[in-house]
């Protein structure tokens, strides 16, 4: 009895004075070919634990609770999985489509929204118990259905999302969630195919691939309508095959610029963010895929698509060149910036590794194992409008 | 013996079942009478604790941990008191002057940098253990000592801070913290009462007391020294008593926009960040204290000095307008935003209470008890450069 209740003291105490895990830190690294996540602690580059079995990742996206405590991770099959970031385990994993591309959650961290190519719509959860609260088609022409894309969430209870197939930008707001209103914009252009939203929440920004251009919404203007910009850059330029679709969400605004991936070229479009005007065309190492400022918007880090993607280069945002040419490794898919900004995690899948860099004297400070790492996602992103 | 058993178990089923506390949505209220403070949690307005005996914070702000467990209180006493918001406890506190104003954490999360009056000057403590690392008086005219004030922390490791006396703004480089480069700019303008860092880390603003206009530091620039703006704004008003001295630092900065709290008069002023030009006085109830942006730059709160203290207003950046005006109660101190900004938290020190408001409807949420609230800090500030 004596050993018993010694034991069971023990197990008490483990318990009572095992540290507690606080969330501003952690993080997110997809494994891809595995469908498995790490959870890592980014102040000491420290893994933590590993969760299995979240389906096909080979386009995964993230985003985090309000509190920071649950992970929620967009699988391309249609799965959403909850994961619980201080007790190591899925919380709750539901199938909700059969082919999807992104997701965001509300303002208020009460709904999640999952961006679908099949069938196409938008379907909207409960981030508590991710039970079904809406289910919005994206119907154009008559009962066609559109992959959607480019979907954020956005000041006063709103979410935007993008119609690939129908060129329509929705307004969505979800202050009554049960029963959405959809403000719907057309012609926007041909096939948006990716947005950003500024970080202050106002423009939402959305690339196009069967045109040239962008397309603009001021989402405090509203009834303005949609803007095309850029639409006459690059009309006599060679046409490329695209290796990789760039991808557009990330922090690529700086204090007076937003910096865009080409596409099928190998530049970084530089736009003047008050007057909405191409400055320059940035000759980079091939064609971009992520164009991501650093929190303090002084430097702006490209990755590459296939055959260049063992490349990261940084532009100085002073004098708009690229400034410093890193070779982390083959396949450099994602990074992410700590969130004041003195770090970066880069994930370098034919190596099996995700690299950590000083931001400002791009030495090397951690090499940590993962396997075939594809995105990084921290958990500060639960106070970010857009991502 | 089975029933120690029983009791024991219960009390290990208790450690191990209790619900793990996330730290993305915690925050802090200062009750300045009592010297004590509450650690709240603001997904669902929620009471969770109360620290006691933090001396004098009758002048206090806070910082939080890089991984948002631990929040840093500066006392106008010269204390500094270290609150671990996981177990509910303070894990350190020294007496490290003998008056002091605030501080602020490096942007590794490593030091703690106090500004203090008495002795006049700067001291950094590693933000782990409180263990002195590095003492920097602010000396200047051969020997005297500034008072301190308006110290931020800034990208590339670095703290800015301005000297009250001495008119002077110093950055101080930390990045080996035991011997800090200090880069003086001296003559900057008579008595820098206040400053702000812009969200993006870029310009040091510091408000003048004794002359009008401001002082400003590019950091990207640094070389180019400090800049005067505003020079001729108001020099031929009245002089009216100053009630109260008001605050700088806070998200006074919106896209195009810089919100700065006149002296002595009941007006806001606008500044064009692009040009810093003067755009805009907008007369508002009294004296303004704290004027704040919301997360999406869209309004404005504005709250005052006696005897205007019961009102808030909110601007409407659209148009540079007052575009309401609440009355929470009694003597309005201090209002924080939720990360993202769909509420905001006001301590009204003379009701004893915190009244919680939807920024958008302007409904009133909710209304917590606490003794003579003043300031209001949420953990989300861990990740942002400036505050």
């Amino acid at each position: 009895m004596q050993k018993r209740l010694g034991v069971l003291g023990l197990l008490c105490a483990f318990n009572t004075l095992a540290d507690p895990r606080a969330t501003g830190d952690l993080g997110i690294i997809i494994e891809r070919a595995q469908g498995s996540v790490q959870i890592i602690e980014h102040s000491h580059q420290k893994y933590l634990s590993k969760i299995n079995e979240l389906g096909d990742l080979s386009h995964a996206s993230v985003v985090f609770s309000r509190d920071q405590r649950y992970a929620y991770v967009f699988g391309r099959d249609g799965g959403l999985t909850k994961i619980d970031l201080l007790n190591d385990e899925i919380d709750k994993r539901i199938i909700q489509a059969g082919n999807s591309i992104g997701g965001a959650i509300s303002q208020d961290g009460k709904l999640i929204a999952v961006s679908n190519y099949t069938p196409g719509g938008i379907k909207i959860f409960s981030s508590d118990n991710l039970e079904l609260i809406a289910d919005i088609p994206a119907e154009y022409d008559h009962g066609k259905l559109s992959k959607t894309v480019g979907l954020v969430d956005a000041p006063n209870h709103h979410f935007v999302v993008s119609l690939f197939d129908a060129g329509e930008i929705w307004l969505i707001n979800v202050k009554n969630p049960q029963q959405p209103v959809v403000t719907k914009f057309k012609q926007v252009g041909k096939q948006p195919y990716d947005a950003l939203l500024t970080p202050d929440g106002r423009y939402y920004v959305a690339g196009l691939f069967a045109e040239k251009g962008l397309a603009r919404l001021d989402l405090w203007y509203p009834e303005k309508g949609v803007q095309r910009m850029l639409a006459d850059y690059g009309k006599n330029d060679a046409k490329l095959p695209v290796y990789k679709m760039p991808h557009l969400e990330g922090w690529t605004v700086t204090d007076d610029f937003v910096f865009i991936p080409a596409i099928g070229q190998a530049e970084v479009l530089v736009i003047d963010k008050h007057h909405w005007q191409l400055v320059k065309r940035i000759p980079v190492a091939g064609q971009p895929v992520f164009v991501m400022a650093q929190p303090d918007g002084r430097q702006v880090w490209v990755n590459f698509a296939f055959p260049d993607n063992q490349h990261l280069q940084i532009i100085d945002v002073k004098n708009l060149m690229v400034k410093k040419n890193l070779k982390p490794g083959n396949a450099v898919l994602h990074l992410e910036f700590t969130p004041r900004g003195e770090q970066v995690w880069v994930a370098v899948r034919d190596d099996d590794q995700v690299v950590v860099y000083d931001t400002e004297s791009f030495a090397e400070i951690a090499r940590l194992p993962a396997d075939k790492p594809s995105g990084i996602f921290f958990s500060h992103r639960a106070h970010k409008m857009g991502l």
